[in-house]
């Protein structure tokens, strides 16, 4: 781009600058030729103050886009024109977006194979080409690909932990993306770099340590949230392997329930550990590790001569949004002197609850915590924060002191530079949408929310768990807002459990999804687990939901499940 | 949020929705009552359609906001109005923004210490409370946050591979965020995800992979990147690690620069290998890697018993910009059967040019390549890509096949799924923004403005190299945008080379940073790098900046360290 720019202080001529401009190219001037009369006609005043504050206010005009080109926006000569008026036309895609988003007589997607996608849907091609597209295509580009897409934000959609559409939340992204800066040095994120030391100094209050001491990081997940606790405690205890590898450590252990993320699985993995050393927990018929397996298997690999290490606890698990029973198993983390990570990605948000946030007790003891606020507390992706109780540690796992980046000799107090504590370089800014939401909505907001999505599965729960027609995989109220069950069609209804019934009710909830998506009505989760056949993972965080769009959940499974 | 949600298919009554607005909390309402007539004037057309398009248009009117609040916007009961209002006035405080930052005569920054920050700048407070704030407040805390900020768009901010504002990018992020979904599967993300497979196909077309075949990711940035490539080469020699861990492998080492980018070394030791077995490589005097000593370091560490795995080229160093001779390199990886990774986070967008694009000559010999579109390319922070030739070893290094998230019973094809290649779980968007700045400009406007960063930064080289008071750090025209110079103030000039005058030169540049940065005037990096004392590294991958802007540093520097 840049192929003609504004030249405020004059003097350099660009060469190229006019014959990068194609005999098409058109340009918007406020000195219109009588030919182009025609098409500009209303837009005199393209640029109006209509107030007397500092900032000019854009009036949004009917613009030609057909023949105008990215060439033409900023910093194109008198391109601010163009830019406003082609940024406003996007605002409009958006902001019609949003609003047919949150509208139930729209549908949740319009379902399309990736063939069908590929071999184009009216014109839309997603093929790139050596030669630019006009404004005009462009634009028309940006309302295929929402027209096509899934409206996450959709007040039926449940099929992810992260749903719903948070408007402060995406006003901060709007921001964030205009800002369009990096989280490694003070120098060029002041704001952000502060605003995300207070952030995490809050989140640590709320986990219980005191006087919210610590450290922490926002990372571009929860999966390299957790990743970053392995690594930490390795470092903790190990500090030679950051030099020496692997080859300096005893052979390592890692403990984790079998009803974890995998992100733990990938961290042993990635990091050098082995699959084979990460030891999987038992878990209660809740999904709730068993501590006496976990001091059985923490026995058991000492006999082996094998070191234990770490232990994940999970405070809201994937599919049945199980608690950990933290204190004990923090007991036994003392016992034996191991680190206690806190994977509460899904179910940290809870922590904001004063009703729920019982069910991560003991969390002030954990060594890390891993906290997802775009998952349970509504924060548009990506937001997930790594916690630390120790101060420090961070850094000395990861810093490489890079002179090019982290210079110490900078004129302001350069323990602000975040970036020598992450495994990134560069760091997307992932606070502001965040902390623009805690401002708009304070701790009480957060905690409405999360109490009313937990209030709507517990309705969800007394509705089904009796129901003719359902079966619930777990006993008694979900401790999550996740809540697990099987859609018993008629025809299975009266057959005896078996293999033939086991197989015939695993191709159900595929098959009641997949016609959920044909018809784009809504959608939701399903997976095996274990032993367990394909059943449905019914989560709530989407705002937007409410007792109405759960009815029609279960009016719609049973809709398109009924002659199964 | 959600604390009242519209209930188009009526039916349930939420018991808190009356109680959890406040007193003072007024509604937005289409009927006002009395004494909101006068504050609502002029809104009655709020939701204007002025065209017979599908998609109605919205009018921006003047809305106060003093007494909405997060929880009065959608999904809240009639809170349309207010939600595209809010949005509106958000898109006014940055399309604002958006103008101001191309424009000269604004400062690059207005810095304040972190202390002057925390302590709340003119009521700009960053503590978070319980309460929520008002919208309007919300405004406020927006126009703060990008009032003390740094312009990174701005045509003087040089500081960082990644400047500049480019509007088609910021409209795809803008949509992006708006869509706010998540790239693990085809599911959630039909369209990004076969925007992604194309554009990463495309890529590796112009690497050079014969049919653009291979594999690759979009990852949160060029050190995640270069931390796949060492994974994927360890994968590919020592599959078993995967499960067993690094004792399963014998001592493995790597090769990178002394130049290079510090991720090697970070990967180095969150992989476990260990910072130690991540030898560096001699370099000449522009930088760039002495195949011979890579040779010599291979034979050394066999000798030792060590098994070398992985040589990294840097395609582009961050502080010189140097370009490693990929071919002489590849020749020694094949003879000893090495991984070679090209490191072009900086430089791989030189291949979007005819003319520059052989400074990588070679690259399509390389096992996989980092090429960060967010550096060179202009593309909006975060956009990163992992490019690996070999298809399916990236699953195969990372996969889990977690049930819950990629279930294999799926009505759509799901090789299309993304996720389990990644060491993520949930993965930001990162394609579309890309995507669409590569339709708006074509592979010609990619070029176009690679080309014309290279002329600029030859512009600076050829003003300063023989001009009075200036040094190069190294002779001869550069490879890509990086201008390393010292400047010597008058009273340095005449001093005889020795300790004095290099701590005295050590000093000048971050005392002119210092200066720059506190006047707002422009922004440029500066560094040591190995024995050589503190110098500016210059970059140009801004679009906005212009020859003028070259001569208005260049003035600046000499203004604030004539006397120094």
């Amino acid at each position: 781009m840049a192929t003609s720019e504004p030249r405020a202080t004059g003097g350099d001529q660009d060469p190229n600058s006019a014959n990068l401009r194609p005999p098409s190219g058109r340009f918007l001037q406020k000195n219109n030729s009588l030919d182009e009369k025609g098409r500009l006609a209303g837009q005199k005043n393209l640029l109006s103050c209509d107030n007397s504050d500092r900032d000019a206010r854009f009036r949004h005009t009917e613009t030609d886009f057909s023949n105008l080109f990215a060439r033409d926006l900023l910093p194109a000569k008198n391109g601010e024109e163009p830019t406003i008026q082609f940024l406003l036309e996007v605002v409009d895609i958006l902001t019609n977006y949003v609003k047919k988003t949150f509208d139930r007589s729209t549908k949740v997607l319009d379902f399309h194979h990736p063939h069908q996608l590929l071999e184009g849907m009216e014109g839309f091609n997603l093929e790139l080409s050596d030669q630019p597209e006009s404004l005009e295509q462009i634009l028309v580009d940006c309302r295929d690909t929402l027209k096509y897409g899934v409206r996450t934000g959709h007040p039926r959609f449940f099929n992810q932990l992260s749903s719903g559409l948070d408007i402060i939340g995406l006003a901060g992204e709007w921001l964030t993306s205009t800002a369009n800066t990096n989280m490694f040095t003070y120098e060029i994120a002041p704001v952000f770099v502060l605003m995300e030391q207070l952030t995490l100094k809050k989140m640590r209050e709320m986990i219980g340590w005191p006087g919210g001491e610590g450290d922490g990081l926002f990372s571009p997940g929860g999966a390299i949230s957790n990743m970053y606790s392995v690594m930490i405690a390795r470092y903790k205890y190990f500090p030679e392997v950051k030099t020496k590898g692997m080859s300096a450590a005893p052979r390592l252990v890692l403990f984790t329930s079998e009803h974890s993320h995998y992100s733990i699985k990938k961290a042993g993995a990635a990091l050098g550990f082995g699959t084979e050393n990460v030891i999987l927990l038992s878990t209660d018929e809740r999904g709730r590790v068993i501590p006496a397996d976990l001091e059985a298997k923490i026995i058991d690999a000492k006999q082996k001569g094998y070191v234990p290490l770490f232990v994940n606890a999970t405070a809201g698990s994937t599919v049945y949004g199980a608690f950990d029973p933290i204190n004990e198993i923090a007991d036994i983390c003392e016992k034996y002197n191991l680190w206690l990570h806190v994977d509460g990605a899904w179910g940290g948000g809870l922590l904001m609850s004063r009703q729920h946030r019982h069910k991560l007790s003991g969390v002030e003891r954990a060594n890390s915590v891993t906290w997802n606020p775009h998952k349970m507390m509504g924060v548009p992706l990506q937001c997930s924060a790594i916690l630390v109780r120790e101060k420090g540690i961070l850094a000395g796992c990861n810093s490489m002191c890079a002179g090019y980046l982290f210079q110490p000799d900078k004129q302001y107090d350069v323990t602000y530079d975040t970036g020598d504590k992450a495994i990134q370089c560069g760091r997307h800014v992932d606070i502001f949408k965040f902390w623009l939401m805690w401002k708009a909505k304070g701790t009480i907001g957060f905690e409405q929310h999360i109490d009313k999505c937990l209030d709507l599965s517990q309705y969800l729960y007394n509705k089904i768990k009796n129901r003719e027609g359902y079966e619930m995989v777990f006993d008694g109220v979900p401790q999550h807002t996740n809540v697990c069950f099987w859609y018993i069609p008629p025809s299975l209804r009266g057959m005896p459990d078996g293999d033939e019934r086991r197989e015939k009710l695993h191709r159900v909830a595929p098959k009641i999804k997949a016609m959920m998506m044909e018809s784009g009505t809504t959608m939701v989760g399903y997976q095996p687990q274990g032993t367990k056949v394909n059943f449905f993972r019914m989560v709530v965080s989407n705002s937007a939901a409410t007792q109405s769009d759960i009815d029609f959940l279960i009016d719609e499974i049973e809709r398109l499940g009924h002659d199964l």
